[in-house]
């Protein structure tokens, strides 16, 4: 089990880079999510001192030791299942995700928290944590949600279809776009709001991007890159030098969705201790 | 409790309607859920005859009296509660339609149906009998969804938000608008597919659709009518007489959705009795 207390991340902080007139502003995922780690860090103490001892408690299963055991063990307050299933036998994802307690369901991805989220009762769930480090990187930008055109590319249960949810019911009119949508530099062109997990390098050309339109890149590619020491590096699904020179704010990739996904998942243990808390109280 | 078998419903069945030039051709739902209906009478009879005296049973709450022992209650089949709750005490709505079993759930609205809906589980799951409907309605036509943009008006959790999901896998690139959209004429201009459920009679604009677009309207309002002898008549959302003219297809009000719904909650509940038949052979 990790305490999140105990937990320690290596983070470089970088300074907001501030735009030059044609360059979009960069949407630092590495500073935000460090300021979101120093107020859960602080959450944590105050839950400490005002229950001694006190600690939220995450489980990861990698693979399956026993799930209802830690649903009823009121030390852990958020337990994930490590996707694909470590296993030579063949193991029901659906059945694995949906067997996790919805109350400890940090990930968000069991029906029953899917389905809150898509009907809009965002304050009764658990929102899965990269599009809700999206949502919390679009809020830094300072851009209004409401009434904006969003448009997010792929429908994933982990990036593209809860991504919509939060988008819609934070009030944008949304396009969901993905691998059947024909004309898709037209729709990338209308979005006010680009968000993209797709899962393919660079696919999203800077060209389509509509004039400073918020860039929210998820995803995370490894390309051949012979001057590197790995022979690799990583890169999202937009194509970031040529949509820097058009969009208004972009994540970088490294560097931007990423670290803030992991700040979600302290942020979401931590809520759901203190959910834990309250019931106590009562 | 009401017995399938039993339940008959006056239909008036009428023609199709061939378009002329640049009229759109009429999707009717009395035609077609005539259609549901005799292939569902046919499927109860099949079960009667293989367990004999079998009939899908279907209970319709309007006031509570013990949610769990309909849940247990292995004659009934299909479980769903009336809203608003017929109560002069405040009752939490989310609570009641998440208390009925989701494997009795035939009007998908538990956040579980939900949430698998949403997520693309659609072989899983019950769902919601009015964007059911419209989906029947859209097959009529025999115009291809994947690919098509479709444009969902509304995010209610019976219409609007089910609607996005059975259009976006099926493949469709979909936008959601709302009453927080600006734009909603140029959004609905680009609709190959529109699906209205906003609740406001006539409000889209025939000039608004895009030629030979499919335009289903689940709209049913009452407007005062002087000419009538009950003084009004129900009109849709769509302001039908305009949009007809420009329309490929469109679902009148009365005769479209309306009755198309009643048969999908037919069939939803025989579909859960041949579920819950297939258990018992196990």
């Amino acid at each position: 089990m990790l305490s999140l207390a105990a937990h320690s991340l290596c983070v470089r902080a970088t300074g907001y880079q501030q735009s030059l007139r044609s360059i979009a502003t960069v949407i630092s995922g590495n500073k935000t999510s460090k300021i979101v780690r120093e107020r859960l860090k602080k959450e944590v103490e105050k839950m400490a001192s005002q229950f001694s001892g006190f600690r939220p408690g995450l489980v990861v299963l990698q693979v399956l030791h026993s799930i209802m055991s830690v649903n009823e063990n009121a030390c852990v307050h958020g337990l994930i299942v490590q996707l694909p299933l470590d296993s030579a036998n063949c193991i029901d994802t659906e059945l694995v995700t949906n067997a996790v307690s919805s109350q400890k369901d940090v990930d968000g991805l069991s029906c029953i928290n899917a389905g809150k989220l898509s009907r809009g009762d965002l304050n009764d769930c658990f929102i899965p944590c990269t599009p809700n480090a999206c949502m919390e990187l679009i809020r830094q930008t300072g851009v209004f949600v409401a009434g904006k055109h969003a448009v997010v590319i792929g429908r994933s249960k982990i990036v593209g279809a809860p991504m919509h949810d939060l988008l819609l019911w934070n009030h944008a009119t949304v396009t969901t776009c993905h691998s059947k949508t024909p004309d898709l530099p037209e729709q990338v062109g209308r979005a006010d709001i680009l968000v993209v997990g797709a899962g393919r390098a660079e696919m999203v050309r800077g060209e389509w991007v509509k004039e400073g339109a918020v860039v929210i890149d998820c995803g995370i590619n490894h390309v051949p890159d012979e001057t590197r020491p790995s022979g690799k590096r990583v890169v999202g699904d937009v194509h970031y030098s040529s949509a820097s020179q058009r969009a208004g704010y972009i994540t970088p990739v490294p560097g931007g969705v990423g670290p803030m996904t992991v700040a979600m998942l302290m942020e979401n243990t931590v809520q759901s201790a203190q959910r834990f808390l309250l019931k106590l109280r009562r």
